[in-house]
């Protein structure tokens, strides 16, 4: 009989954060998927068009984590309206040696936020500039946030741009961060016055038209683009990306497919890219100079799930933490 | 905030079984499919082969249902050795108007085991001889074991022949049943021994070479086939599918993919089959005469999982059974 345990969002969050050991077990996951040593089949996706929703399913085996993530992240784009979040979902995690379920995570998307701003950390971490301490921002969502604050555990950061479609956002996400973070941070009013040389730019929209040219491009600049994940998405033109000196992607064939390098590949302006994980291990070469541009497509992998969530299981068994099933 | 209801294997076995209730709410489910009102993406499928398993994950959206159902399940090949069982999995809910979660049940394939008997069941109601009293099943397993008893809810079950590989697991199939079911049983040698005139033959085997050839047809037989659910797997020759009078299958789609309608259509001999939904309906003929042999195919959807899900819900609710968890 398998015991499973169980854990709601609140629990999750005290177990885990925007920390250094949560970024350490996030990094780690790069050179397994660049290895192919992680199993990650095409993403399960049921379409409910009477709700304006879809459901997504994502999984990933990586040999040696003793758990098997399978996340099913939930989007109804009507809720807000019924005072409801549009994003939710959870993540099971099942034994990789027996395939007995182990646990089921109701964080409500909270692990994917966490997971995605701690890769947006671990790219900056390899491809900045030593002394980044200037980062700029598109968008001012939950993830704008979430990743400035990552950013402060790889770099100095103590200036902060942010601009968003909505200037008002930009404000508020601008004042939060003076706020909670010891920054000075300020809303811009164009993608490019969020662009410093030397810098970081972290993109974190749904754009489906790019914000980022190559005329923004600034000696020294690094760019993590995180908003795309999907065919109809892009946040960097073609023209920037081919003006980048070092294109870094987290799984080239998931980028190709959802991300920044699928606009290129469609136009017939295939983009030489190599893999964070192949940058981590030394592999590929990343920045080898302060004044290069380099960019990191992150499109987001089951094998981030499955990391994170091993973490989260590990600390609740320490911790003693949330309900114990037996079924 | 989401309220979950978790329900473990003992508690779902005390809400549902193998009863008349469940028995319309499965049958409800083929005229969705038919009209193609069910939305079922491509399984998706894990493999894990250092330790020989594999994760499938089936879901499906069902208008006019509460709830998606999204079903994890599990073979591990190598769980016996360890005294563990080699299947297992859970089925999740999500409210359908919101996304948001409502259920996990850990029934460790029960619910599976359950509806695939229902399914037998409601199949053999429209298309078996009235009078059908004689019922043949080969394989020995709890599938074989549960469509016996099903087919009790919809016909006068009164003798039982049963065949297996093993001869041994047949004879103790064949007890089982006298015990408890208030039927003639005994083991046959082969299983053309199972068949009967005007009788039931159910096969549940993981069989990868046909059992049942054109030479074992009797007058009047009703066929349910059950265990091919892959590429790889056959119970029913290809001279046998196109012998039968009525071929009749859950989802024309995957049977031709998974299921018996695959054999035929690879040695390019296509066989004209009818769905369930379609004969339920009367939109399609079914049996037409008390000679006619008949063939349903079942290979199993992810609305059955939606349907007898939601069922486990609503009884769980009314019986104040499970933990509700906030989330």
């Amino acid at each position: 009989m398998a015991q499973i345990t169980v854990l709601v969002e609140s629990e999750v969050r005290n177990l885990v954060g925007l920390g250094t050991g949560e970024l350490d077990v996030i990094e780690a996951v790069y050179p397994a998927i660049s290895a192919g040593a992680a199993s990650m089949p095409p993403i399960q996706r049921i379409d409910v068009p009477e709700h304006n929703g879809e459901i997504d399913i994502k999984s990933a085996y990586l040999p040696g984590f003793d758990g098997i993530a399978v996340k099913v992240s939930a989007g109804f784009f009507d809720n807000p309206a019924r005072g409801l979040p549009s994003l939710g979902g959870l993540i099971l995690v099942f034994e990789s040696d027996t395939g007995l379920p182990a646990a089921a995570l109701f964080d409500n998307g909270y692990l994917t936020n966490v997971r995605t701003a701690l890769a947006g950390a671990v790219a900056a971490r390899h491809l900045a500039t030593q002394g980044a301490n200037a980062v700029g921002v598109l968008g001012a969502g939950v993830q704008a946030r979430l990743q400035v604050e990552a950013l402060t555990l790889v770099r100095p950061v103590a200036n902060v741009r942010v601009w968003a479609r909505r200037s008002d956002e930009a404000e508020r996400l601008a004042a939060e961060l003076r706020s909670d973070l010891d920054v000075e941070a300020s809303a811009v009013d164009a993608p490019g016055d969020a662009v410093c040389a030397g810098g970081i730019l972290v993109t974190t929209t749904p754009a489906t038209e790019p914000l980022v040219t190559a005329a923004m491009l600034q000696p020294g600049l690094h760019i993590t683009a995180v908003g795309s994940d999907a065919e109809h998405k892009q946040e960097i033109s073609v023209d920037a990306v081919e003006a980048v000196d070092v294109v870094v992607c987290d799984s080239r064939s998931q980028s190709a497919r959802l991300g920044e390098l699928r606009a290129p590949g469609a136009s017939g302006r295939e983009v030489a890219a190599v893999e964070l994980g192949e940058v981590i291990t030394g592999d590929a070469a990343g920045r080898v100079g302060d004044d290069q541009v380099t960019l990191c497509d992150l499109t987001g992998t089951g094998a981030q799930d499955t990391a994170i969530a091993s973490l989260v299981m590990a600390r609740a068994r320490d911790a003693s933490i949330g309900r114990r099933l037996q079924a």
